[in-house]
């Protein structure tokens, strides 16, 4: 008869019989086919309740340790117990992942500035929304996205971007890297895309990963090139053109013009336009988008909230021509949307309460007032400079004329706890010769002072 | 000299002068190489400072509709009009999406109860989550995950699960789908995976997509059957051990081991648990963890909280073998996190709070209860009903004697307003003799009244 030694008062007594067979079976002391005793004696011999007893059998017999024959009783399985051995019940050692030099300065591109997030409406917006009433806010998102957000983005598109488009034709996305991979899935592996060289390098990652045939064409100073193209069919060009990323250069009608009449030539072609940063732009009011031009619904229109709002709410939107949409809806029934339905909600309501224009107008001022700061900064450098892609965004790009290698440069700064951020990764094939001694110069997140001891530690570093 | 009809006393000055301007352009009245008024001249021939028309220009120059050459003024460049003309401002027609039809009871079996889910609580953690003070708050994520929340997995899912781990090994995504396809792009297209046939739809879609070669292996009552796997080499074994989707029998512990013995074959073979409802077992406490006795890294542990906090929180969770953790980083390093900071967060602060698990136990004693209900509601059918999986999760399988086909049962229920899930669409290659007759019945949302109706309304759709 077992003799079990109640060791635990905390854990239930059932659970004491049911490790100690467990263990008994494990350690090989209790064999295949060996009788256990019936329940009542168990019982009785342990001074237990049958209960206690018939659910620690119960327990060992749902994991497969015993089974229960009707009439007869219960009995020990076949288990190959080698691998149930003893085992170290510590942790593995935590891997150590690698840390980031102390930076005092970082010229990020990506950054934006925290200190005017609009927390108060936040709150207010998450009352309104976050409520028993809605019971929509608990169930699995809409494929496509929450409703409420789709309706908002219409008229915030429409007004801001010239984006025509029904709440049919938005899908909400957490990232672009997301909404790419979507078209990525939605077209197959025999849609060739053709990207910018210089390009956004998420882009290329995904459409690369998918197993997308990628081609890298040339941009100028009007952005990418139309003839190189000519050579290619059935391709979805990816542009960036309100804002070129990262050259920051901005595509003036003629060649949106021309990059339409590629698209139209086919109707394979179409156009991925990235508008990420469009909000911010500061000499003008925002260029009107490729999709506002666009007559024949060759333009996929995607936009996103981590620069207007912040990168921590992976929210952004895709406007797909209709042609699209049915292989859309084929694809998406495939996968969930990784979307949280109640930041859909909260961030639609933002919109419809008219607060997000006035904060992105409020940052657009914010930034703009920066990036006088940084030119104004850089005029301590002299001549020796070049600047560009200033009109727009969160960064601008300094080249000098020094003769200082962008590695150089990288490294001379970070020696001094600054990091500024090298152009050529973004390029296909190498650094061309005109783009030598160029980095990009982020200024999201710098205060006044940041910028200008930033760019006075530059100078020192490199020499100017 | 132009003359500008100024109509609109809303909109800026500078920018009814642009707008003229850019569709006297379009409509080819100013033509290329015209030269444009001298800002001053315009000035004051409408009566307007000269920096309204400078802004007007300025705008105009930002397009690419004029080029202002230094000394000489404002010209009009090149540019097809043709795309220009005049269009429709009205957004397309929208395309209905095709509705469901009524249905008054809906045994799904991924709905939760969500009048139980905790607001009071969740608004707390908002409140004290969100807040100006942790700046982390509004970056971008953590490419794995917030280490708030994975630092509680860690604790959490070793109590619960016997999963060890350290946070360096949990990876936070938007959904099992999401980690799948996670899984996809770290192993590429040269790993193969064993499905369980029948299977959760969306792996099978998702590794299709991906292009890995997908294997089916038939279950028997144990759960996935290991001699078929043995002609196979470098797979993943993808599986749901605790709960077995669609037909719910868990595996028992000698199926468990041969499982892993296959496993530890080869250096290429992986096990993927998606232990997607283990919290919800009834007769007996939760079934350890197939990650829990694998001694040699071959067990991927995926969970998700959709059933047990709400299927709008787009998060899951994956502890990796820290064999697969370089190629993760590798991978990864390719895409942002899909999952929103402050949500992470959230949940982390649930479940570091305790009240995640009061929240779950809660939660399995009101679907016990419900499982009773409908156990008893059942009883009404009399013996012309098998009924299996009924030991966990939020659904059982019915299947009747009756010779009425899946189609019939679904069909017919639907003509009264009750929907019924057939298991068909998860074989593989159709439905076995077995299988027929038969369909899921889940009662997650359902109140105790509506299970009693539907189960009565089903008695006379199916002729019980």
């Amino acid at each position: 008869m077992l003799t079990i030694p109640f060791k635990n008062k905390d854990t239930f007594l059932y659970v004491e019989i049911y490790e100690f067979v467990k263990q008994e079976i494990t350690a090989g002391n209790l064999k295949y086919g060996e009788k256990l005793p019936s329940k009542r004696s168990l019982a009785s011999h342990l001074a237990v309740s049958v209960n206690t007893v018939d659910a620690a059998y119960g327990q060992l017999v749902a994991e497969g340790y015993l089974e229960a024959i009707p009439k007869r009783g219960y009995f020990v399985c076949q288990i190959d117990t080698y691998l149930l051995k003893q085992k170290d019940r510590t942790p593995p050692p935590i891997i150590k992942t690698e840390k980031a030099a102390a930076i005092s300065i970082d010229f990020s591109p990506n950054a934006i500035d925290q200190r005017i997030f609009p927390y108060e409406a936040f709150r207010k917006i998450f009352k309104s929304t976050f409520n028993e009433y809605d019971s929509s806010l608990l169930n699995k998102p809409d494929i496509q996205g929450e409703m409420e957000l789709r309706k908002a983005l219409v008229d915030l598109l429409y007004r801001s971007r010239g984006v025509r488009c029904t709440e049919e034709q938005i899908i909400i996305g957490s990232g672009t890297d997301h909404l790419l991979q979507i078209l990525g899935l939605l077209w197959g592996r025999n849609k060739s895309v053709v990207l910018e060289n210089p390009v956004y390098l998420k882009a290329y990652n995904i459409f690369e990963k998918m197993g997308n045939p990628v081609i890298s064409v040339d941009i100028d100073e009007k952005g990418i090139q139309i003839e190189p193209m000519q050579a290619y069919s059935n391709v979805a060009v990816y542009v960036t053109p309100s804002h070129q990323f990262p050259l920051g250069m901005s595509m003036p009608i003629d060649r949106r013009i021309r990059l339409l009449n590629f698209a139209n030539q086919e109707a394979g072609n179409y156009i991925i336009e990235d508008d990420y940063d469009s909000e911010f732009r500061y000499n003008e009011k925002p260029l009107p988008s490729l999709q506002s031009i666009d007559n024949n619904g060759k333009v996929i229109y995607i936009g996103t909230f981590s620069k207007s709002i912040a990168p921590s709410f992976r929210i952004s939107y895709m406007v797909l021509p209709e042609a699209l949409l049915r292989a859309y809806r084929e694809t998406a029934d495939a996968i969930s949307s990784p979307v949280s339905s109640l930041e859909q909600k909260m961030i639609g309501a933002f919109i419809a309460s008219g607060i997000f224009e006035k904060h992105v107008n409020k940052m657009r001022k914010i930034y703009k007032a920066k990036r006088i700061v940084l030119m104004n900064a850089l005029k301590q450098w002299g001549r020796r400079v070049k600047i560009t892609g200033e009109n727009a965004g969160h960064h601008l790009l300094v080249q000098l004329d020094n003769g200082l290698t962008e590695e150089a440069m990288y490294r001379r700064a970070l020696a001094l706890g600054i990091r500024v951020y090298p152009v050529s990764p973004y390029f296909f094939h190498g650094l061309p010769d005109n783009y030598k001694s160029m980095v990009l110069l982020g200024y999201g997140s710098l205060t006044d002072e940041q910028i200008y001891t930033g760019i006075g530690i530059l100078k020192e570093a490199w020499d100017l």
